[in-house]
């Protein structure tokens, strides 16, 4: 048997996958555990996920378990593209600069991406996009697919207005839609809005699992079956085909098949906000992007991240915007974290 | 929390992947958890790993672990190969008839392959398949890697000196060289060989976590550094990067910093071995194939397989031999399982 | 102005390829050569081209002008097939031995092969081949379309009732069909038939002009457009589109807008016949497959072949039956080049 | 024998690409025709071009001929980049735009870009996306290759001494460097640089011919070895090596073994200036960016483009810059056709 190695007690606030799995999805691991059951997503554990998934995103919804956000995101978009296809995506998104060029590798894919404030795409920037050729012209690639993420990588939210108009604009060009939505719960619970809300109109979801609280699963929601074709084909050589494929749908019910993913989530927000708030109020630093959802933003003075750092504390700095750190929560991050993590970057900003 | 779903003690002989895990697969992960630890390979357990694999392949060998074989196959050839790559391997195997054409599609590998007898190679096979073109021939692939499975998808097992005189040829020629070893605990168990001993002079190997009681967990284990290059970033774009990959990792390590993986192995030979022999001397079966590790072989009386797998017991025909179905065993195999299996055998060729 | 570098009338037998261009394939160049002309096949040799396709393979014909065969075969191939594609051939198909595995590299194709006689697929290769998996199995590659090269390249050709027979079977497994007709000329010249008749019931033909007299010009024609989707955007981003298709097109017309074609082929295929006739008859050698088209396999006394290539013809062995040498024919072949051919052989196997 | 289907005396402004072949190009196809000469590049012509291109390019370089620009350029970025390479070029760029994304269809390149000013890039562009990421960084793609236009698609050209600082800033984060040279025969007119000079220290050179007066030729030019590998195969299974080379290598050396490329190229570039002096003295258009090559961009009255183009001329608009029109002069643009352009210009106009 192994022994531990590493401090059961240490947060950081590099990234909300830094977090381990929550109780419960190792409960439901076990559950599902002993006896044989048949492989590759043949078992009851995936039949009573596609259950909860209809529940939360309609009738509809096919469900598709995987083991990566980028294994869900490079599925979904080869499903809903035929060999030429093109995606259309912010600069920041996922998919285009944390995947390893997956979707072009893998897929061909051409990433068709625009600059964006913050994160979210504006239904003119599909336009235009959508405008700049056409699906007929063999020279050019056409974005067959758009792809947004709520929560964005900057920490920001679309609404459910903002989603609707976004989806309209696409919609208007024949465009199909994909929804990355590794962190689509802390979306819900920035916005007290449903998943189904979230999702209205978009064909097909990256879920995430992972970052939520399970220790290695993501789906691939799809709500219109009409606009995807070869899915489980296409997930098997994608190498996203679980054998055991029980142990991945046991997480995800762990989350979704309740309200796990909900509380998990409004906790990683809330303590994003809290942080935020005290960064601003007890310490005067600016924090640049609203906080919407568990990522925080903050701009530090010369010298103290890497003080803090120093200390142990992990987090980013934030290229796109010199001189600020990306401080994500979690769903497990505990007040304690947060008042050690003040009380360094106080006694940095004071030496 | 939810409920079991399914039998805890209904076992088939399908596949050795309808087993489920470990229970110190299970603790090792809850030791793993809790706290924030850095994701995607920079934690205690995957550098643990790295050590226990040292003293199992030598002190040069270097591990990153995966979700799945296909996965572990597909990032090693692409370590190994040039973007013209090619590999040759037997028909029957898994890289070639199992994987939906994943080294083709992902990777633009062209697979060369050869019928065998019994899923093992030639050192003639190889010479011979090397010998078909040139490296620098611009019309015809060139196989860079000799890929072969131990044990092989007809349970047949290679004996170190079969092994050793493989890869000799496949030096000969300048070949680099992949162990599928999805099942080597099970070929070593086989030969009471080590697992050094069975993958000598082997560069890269596939190395089994699932099939042997891990829930989701490979490793690829890389024997000769130079041999390969860019692996982080391939396993990366090829979308076998887990975030929170201390959990595969503990997986692994449950499994091979100990013996574990070896009395597993061990358990399903032996229950193959106790199973051929009820099959042949109980029930009168031909038995084709030897019975080396952990799948048997088995010509059953015309309709008896069905009337078998009426009573819901799973199993497969094996196209490849008809009338024979193919029966494996798992690391948990009870006895009373195979009990069950011959007795409803026995009553289906009575009827 | 450059020189010329080479003897103008030194002929060989590596293959119909090492022939030059028909003088009518250099005046139809010239003839569209001049002004303006719209590129990427936007011009009136493009057009006049789709109606003489026309009345060679039907009313639905649509033809698409490309530089070479591979890139005929794999446009082609693309266009029939989904992102998850298979194709079964010969294994002695140019599609899976000499295109440096480009329908797996470009196209991530599964090319599945059998083993035949003479280089022809017989109806129930096909029938095995779609029977061995399902266009639903997630882990096997299936055979999507049935690829066929007529003549083959052991110089066999399918007659009009053998192509039907395979057509029929493919269909019944709904299959689509290509036909690799890079030498379909001298398969109609050696059958009398006509294109039409030989490629009943196929969706699509790369049509050679190469190797019967152009100088670089290839063509897809689509029988059935329905079976095909994105040939134009596939043509384009597989490189096969020129800025200057008029040229390609002119080439297309001087052979097959008139009957052109149909003399360099049978010229091919008469002379092919004559050097059978005369090395069997005349120096007594083995002609170990049926001279059908352009190429013949004779068997060499040892050190008779290299004693002959000393002297400046060149030609290949035949590596699949060993002894065994290939002579092409080409459109031009003159009856002196037989001679010295003959002659050349009588005096190294004199020697 | 086909007759002549289009105007022989009508001239374009749409690209440089409606023009046909220069009357030595056609001779020199004439010289390499008749008799035999073995295929894919074993032939005379490829053999003295490459002593031409050593003459112009220094005595290491290496020519590979091609059939098209997208051909050059894919084939070449891959033989720079590993499996997971990645390429930086401005977002104008025709790697980017305009090959239907077969840089990341075909070879799973990553194409990095930034927007430009007038298609040029600067060191700093360079610079910025070197240190953007790392070439060990497993998430984000890396530009392991700079990749600049030669003329660019704006019609601008870098002098000698821009190409060299932009060398050396590609050369100190240690990326290789590729040339799309489609029309570098236009810059060296424009500049009066040697063809070596404005390669200086450039890895690979895609070098135009049939924008230059070829019919359908184009020549990958590795002035340095040690930076590529795998090329002669990575051609083939690119589907751009020809069975017929000699007939592109005469294309070739009838432009490059001499001066015609030269003289070619500065009369299409001085039938653009007279253009540019015409349309801005004559009719008082603007011509918002520098006429340095063969390309020149008018901004027209509302209506008048469309009018000019109702007489039967053919120019795109060019939507980077709304109410711009881009007039692409070639090597065989006549005075009369500037002259009838220029009079329906006014025409229109003056409607």
């Amino acid at each position: 048997m192994i022994s531990s190695l590493h401090d059961q007690d240490s947060y950081h606030f590099g990234s909300d996958n830094y977090a381990g799995a929550h109780p419960l999805v190792l409960e439901a691991i076990a559950t599902a555990n002993g006896g044989h059951v048949q492989g590759y997503g043949d078992d009851p554990y995936t039949e009573l996920l596609r259950d909860s998934m209809r529940e939360l995103f309609g009738e509809r919804a096919e469900v598709y378990p995987v083991f990566n956000g980028t294994g869900a995101n490079v599925v979904a978009l080869q499903a809903l593209t035929p060999r030429w296809g093109g995606v259309f995506t912010a600069a920041s998104a996922h998919i285009n600069t944390d995947e390893q060029a997956a979707p072009e590798r893998l897929a061909g894919l051409k990433v068709l991406s625009t600059a964006t404030q913050d994160g979210r795409l504006t239904p003119e920037d599909v336009s235009r996009a959508a405008t700049a050729t056409s699906p007929d012209d063999p020279h050019r690639a056409y974005p067959h697919v758009l792809s947004f993420s709520n929560s964005t990588e900057f920490g920001t939210v679309y609404s459910v207005d903002q989603t609707r108009a976004l989806v309209a604009a696409a919609r208007e060009h024949g465009m199909r839609i994909h929804l990355d939505g590794s962190r689509l719960a802390n979306a819900a619970a920035a916005t007290n809005a449903s998943l189904a809300e979230l999702s209205d109109g978009v064909d097909v979801i990256s879920l995430g699992g992972t970052k939520i609280g399970a220790m290695v699963a993501e789906a691939i929601v799809v709500r219109e079956p009409d606009a995807v074709s070869g899915i489980e084909i296409i997930r098997k050589f994608s190498m996203q085909l679980a054998s055991k494929q029980r142990f991945i749908s046991a997480q995800l019910l762990a989350l979704y098949d309740g309200n796990l993913w909900l509380e998990n989530a409004r906790h990683a927000n809330a303590q994003a906000q809290k942080l935020a708030e005290r960064l601003r109020a007890t310490l005067g630093c600016e924090v640049p992007l609203e906080v919407e959802a568990n990522a925080v933003f903050a701009r530090l003075a010369p010298g103290v991240a890497d003080a803090v750092r120093a200390t142990g504390i992990k987090f980013y700095d934030w290229p796109a915007l010199p001189g600020v750190v990306r401080l994500m929560t979690a769903w497990d991050t505990p007040d304690h974290a947060l008042d050690r993590l003040i009380s360094e970057i106080e006694r940095a900003s004071a030496s």
